[in-house]
């Protein structure tokens, strides 16, 4: 099936168990889906649009309303919708680093981190994570002195990931942000993981700053995300225009220069609104979502040799997993070699695991049916031993 | 009929004739509204995500083949796809203008631009328009003369939108790119209202960039957009990252921190492929759209006391109209004073009017069916006889 010359239509979603680690949390909810189809024309929240012209002011569809219920959920003071996660940290780190200045995240921190400080001209600084793949704050305390020694300046701003993309651990950022406050240095939580997932309250945190991502973990399209501030720091990172005309005086009203005007115009914006009330429901049922990790997991460890990278017990359905003394054996001398594991997965209904990947890999579990993890588990076990692999 | 809590299901362009100066370009292709469909999740575009894992290195969907196709159907060298046109225009500027450089735009520049700009840290100088609403390369050429004896500098970037925003007038790109080079200034083509219009010749132009927007006008799903530069530019622009990590020496392969990294992973961009082939028959008949504009300003002008204030006779279907000297002469006695003219367009089938506008306004005409705009002439005509406005 065919939806445009050359592109087939995808149903990867419909048709098997997703454990795709970036994918599980991005799938749209029904009422997303049906958002999408009746805002899918290019403007289409613009209906409505009056002065002073900004898409978070709209108040039919409520964009206004949702913004502020967005600021109110995280328990922050403003949000902005973002193209993307990443597009919130580029507005903060070019708000906060000058070229040389320099931004710590960690050993464990998402690229776009990175890519956001280089294009703000800072330096990166990682605080190391311990033997255990965490970040303490005791990290974050050395690294900030070892930083003002060969600096001789503080970081002057801060990106930690509740939630790393790497092992799905949970880091102490409580304890990170009071370390970095001590120094004046204002803290960006990247939520792409944790924002839609589980409870997020910012100011608890002591995150000056929330980043979540809409195609990531709030169930909406591509791309979206949110960044959310406290009043405190709303002035500087979404300060309005304050360019003219030199030949027409023209000036630009309250267009936010961090944010480039309007954002997200149609489709993903009403995705994420349509999305969002099952959103705020689901993040209190994080429980049930373990539970059924727990089931996947507790199959994995059964196959001798398997081994969980990710911390334990687990606290978010995003896992590493190093089967290097399980499938990895068995594709030394399959005939299909790594590539064995992907597709007996797929031929059993399971998508997501990049084919030929048998040494480490990552996996997520999020939205399943418990039906669906138990299958999962099953799965995974048969593989196991149709291949000759020892089952504790 | 609600498409999510408190959302209702948006109708505008299947109810009514839309005339909205924005949307007309970006409504959606029955092949776009199907990949939306099929493409609706978070990371759809991911399934195939392989080394070096990039989106445009994508096979399936094809987007690796879209985005060469979307280069050379601009004759540019290379293409990325963006966030909005504004999104590139970000990027090009924070490329080439350091605080305090002088940048080039004009007097009808979008002010997006000038956000750009400000967010380099450069200085907006403006090209003014002559007094029929028209950048011409002579004025480009004075204009670099002040700028340099004023900032003892050229200007380091050059924007000129192709066709403006407020006119929808066409402007000499060619001759203003010409007088650019003399002075090694790159130059942006803005391509909003026309990549997906008319057609487009990035190099015969003289452009260094092409920028278009997806969701304006390449019937394609917000935000979306594309960067196309030449062989020359491209290395500056999509330059690859550079940063490392300090404790892990991370490094981040391909990925172009002015893209920070990956743009659009799923709707939009699926949006915008499905859309590509009726894009890029369509800009071939835009004789028909001017025919059909032709047909709806014959009629307003025949409304005494109406003035068509973009150049004449027109090159595009955005249009910037003055009705001060007859609706607005109705509007200072009717009891709906001057929603009268948004209202009765409404009641009889057109959408896309600012309500309360009765003197200067704008609209597009892009996309009807001759039926459509014969209708839509006689609309105008009709509300001007039933307000006792004389017609010639």
């Amino acid at each position: 099936m065919r939806c445009g010359a050359g592109i087939d239509a995808r149903m990867v979603d419909e048709l098997a168990i997703n454990i795709d680690p970036i994918q599980a949390g991005g799938r749209l909810t029904a009422d997303a889906m049906k958002a999408v189809i009746a805002y899918g024309d290019g403007y289409s929240v613009c209906d409505n649009c009056r002065k002073p012209n900004r898409l978070d002011y709209i108040t039919k569809p409520p964009i206004a309303e949702f913004h502020k219920d967005l600021a109110a959920w995280l328990n922050m003071d403003s949000a902005r919708v973002v193209p993307g996660a990443r597009r919130g940290f580029q507005a903060v780190a070019h708000t906060y680093a000058k070229k040389g200045d320099p931004v710590l995240l960690t050993s464990l921190a998402h690229y776009t981190e990175f890519l956001a400080i280089e294009e703000a001209g800072g330096i990166a600084c990682e605080i190391p994570a311990n033997d255990r793949y965490i970040v303490t704050a005791d990290a974050a305390a050395t690294k900030i002195e070892e930083i003002k020694k060969q600096y001789n300046q503080a970081p002057v701003l801060l990106f930690i990931d509740h939630v790393d993309y790497q092992y799905g651990n949970v880091h102490d950022v409580r304890g990170i942000a009071k370390v970095a406050h001590q120094y004046d240095i204002p803290v960006l939580y990247n939520g792409a993981y944790t924002v839609g997932i589980i409870p997020v309250d910012g100011k608890s945190l002591g995150a000056d700053f929330v980043v979540g991502s809409g195609h990531k973990s709030m169930a909406a399209p591509a791309p979206s995300g949110v960044l959310a501030a406290t009043a405190e720091r709303a002035g500087e990172v979404f300060r309005t225009t304050a360019i003219t005309g030199d030949v027409t005086g023209r000036m630009f009203g309250i267009k936010e220069p961090e944010m480039m005007g309007c954002t997200l115009m149609g489709v993903t914006l009403v995705g994420m609104m349509a999305s969002f009330p099952h959103v705020k429901e689901r993040v209190k049922h994080i429980d049930r979502e373990l539970e059924n990790a727990g089931i996947v997991h507790e199959a994995l460890l059964s196959i001798q040799g398997t081994k969980i990278l990710s911390e334990f017990p687990r606290k978010h359905t995003l896992t590493r997993i190093d089967t290097t003394g399980s499938f990895d054996t068995v594709a030394q001398s399959h005939k299909k070699r790594g590539f064995f594991l992907s597709s007996e997965l797929n031929e059993k209904g399971v998508a997501g695991i990049i084919p030929g990947a048998t040494r480490v890999w990552k996996f997520n579990t999020y939205g399943m049916t418990r039906e669906q993890a138990t299958y999962l588990a099953q799965v995974f076990v048969s593989i196991a031993q149709d291949n000759g692999l020892a089952i504790a």
